[in-house]
């Protein structure tokens, strides 16, 4: 299933694409694309109802996030080898775990906004996990049962805030608009190989990254297992899972975001996402 | 006011604590402790109905965390300059930002586990801050307005995890049951002087952790202000503020938690918590 969100920011209400690409209301199964609607009991529920039978939403109405109320936006560092030497760092050793501000989360077509001042505003096409049962100390045999499907994120992040501001990433990380998620929530059952997916992003139309989820160093499974050793993982709970090459930090010289351009990016039975890059404005 | 969320966990209501001690539920006037309930408007139709009036929950009732569907949990690292000073940390330049996993927040007196395997899990008395008001490159001077009080927490912390698996300290800040909060949302009317208050912490009955909120380096207003440039806060969003000197990592020889242990701690006018400490069984 391909599922989605729609309406107005913080209004949004679940929904369903059909065969024919029309996004059909689901409101009237889960109050929402969030917490306990993603479990696999629940997305039983929805698969089991004929998609023609649901009202049909009007083209062109707006998508929001795909995941609604997430608490738990975990991203994971330099997860691809390509990437990690483009930053002049080292291969990591175990995963690299970061946190994004759920407050950055907005829709995959909503404005990207450069932060007061912000000087080194860059993308990062990703892969993004979302958890649809509760995992604590799970085998990475198992991890993928604990998966209700994936989702294209665009890791937007400021790089002065992210290293040269004292210690941690996540100041770089969670600025409002940092964290577009869709268009579509894919159900796993879609996605017949989740390491062998196309993605790619452009800057004003010049592909900037081309990569692939083969050349991850740390697998889906595993990262799912890796992280509940450390936190309980929850339903609704959002894994961004690292960018292949080609972010303007990594550019000769380097090259960061501007009000006024556009980024597209996308990835392989995920769908597309195309974000209108602005200044801050109070 | 004395806010509590009370119950089995999960399942907690929201209750004040009237002038007798006595916990009254307020589920009539707010359906829990959690985001938009703690807004100003939201406080001030708590604040406007006589406590009496309410039905008194019976005395011993579990408390849960003071405050509901934390979303953001964000924490300041190493913000006392004796607390730098004990684990060999020059005096951070700027805040230290790091999250602690949503899940991970549990009941003041519920009991804490050390994680499956773990060997360096550590105590750490601070200040939290609960967000009242949505907030985004706030002033200092404005800052306080959008709080809606204070509690106790427990920023219980896995050493080795923390620094020495790899680049960023989440690891070792998200655990399950690495969070207790309460036993009260103290709303900040009750407070004077927040950079004021005693605090301090005990292991089995020794006082480890004997300090006051006047040795922060970054004051209150001053880190939900600085956070707002970073990311947007909102309401029950959750700051947890550093703690002074005296957690196990400092002592010589370093000293850790144990199953079977029982910690205690409190804030002037924010009341206390008693944890007891249990190893990880599956």
């Amino acid at each position: 299933m391909k599922l989605v969100r729609y309406g107005n920011p913080g209004a949004e209400k679940p929904g369903i694409v059909d065969a024919e690409g029309t996004i059909r209301d689901i409101s009237g199964i889960v109050p929402d694309l969030a917490g306990k609607a993603l479990t696999r009991a629940s997305l039983a529920r929805i698969a089991a109802v004929d998609p023609k039978t649901l009202p049909a939403v009007p083209a062109g109405t707006r998508l929001g996030p795909c995941v609604g109320n997430v608490r738990n936006f975990i991203a994971v560092g330099l997860n691809y080898a390509d990437h990690a030497a483009e930053t002049n760092s080292p291969i990591p050793k175990e995963p690299i775990l970061f946190n994004k501000a759920p407050s950055c989360i907005v829709g995959p077509n909503d404005d990207v906004i450069v932060p007061r001042g912000s000087q080194k505003t860059d993308w990062e096409v990703e892969l993004a996990v979302v958890i649809g049962e509760e995992a604590s100390y799970v085998e990475e045999k198992d991890a993928l049962d604990y998966v209700a499907g994936y989702c294209v994120c665009n890791d937007v992040s400021e790089r002065e805030y992210q290293i040269e501001r004292g210690g941690q990433w996540a100041k770089g990380k969670g600025c409002p608009t940092f964290g577009p998620l869709g268009p579509w929530l894919v159900t796993t059952d879609e996605i017949k190989d989740v390491q062998n997916l196309s993605m790619w992003l452009e800057v004003n139309g010049e592909r900037v990254q081309d990569g692939s989820t083969k050349t991850m160093i740390f697998s889906v499974p595993f990262l799912v297992s890796y992280i509940s050793q450390f936190m309980k993982l929850e339903p609704g709970d959002v894994i961004t899972t690292g960018t292949p090459p080609g972010v303007g930090m990594g550019m000769k010289p380097p090259r960061f975001l501007k009000g006024g351009e556009v980024v597209e990016l996308g990835i392989e039975g995920l769908g597309t996402q195309k974000q209108q890059v602005r200044a801050y404005q109070s």
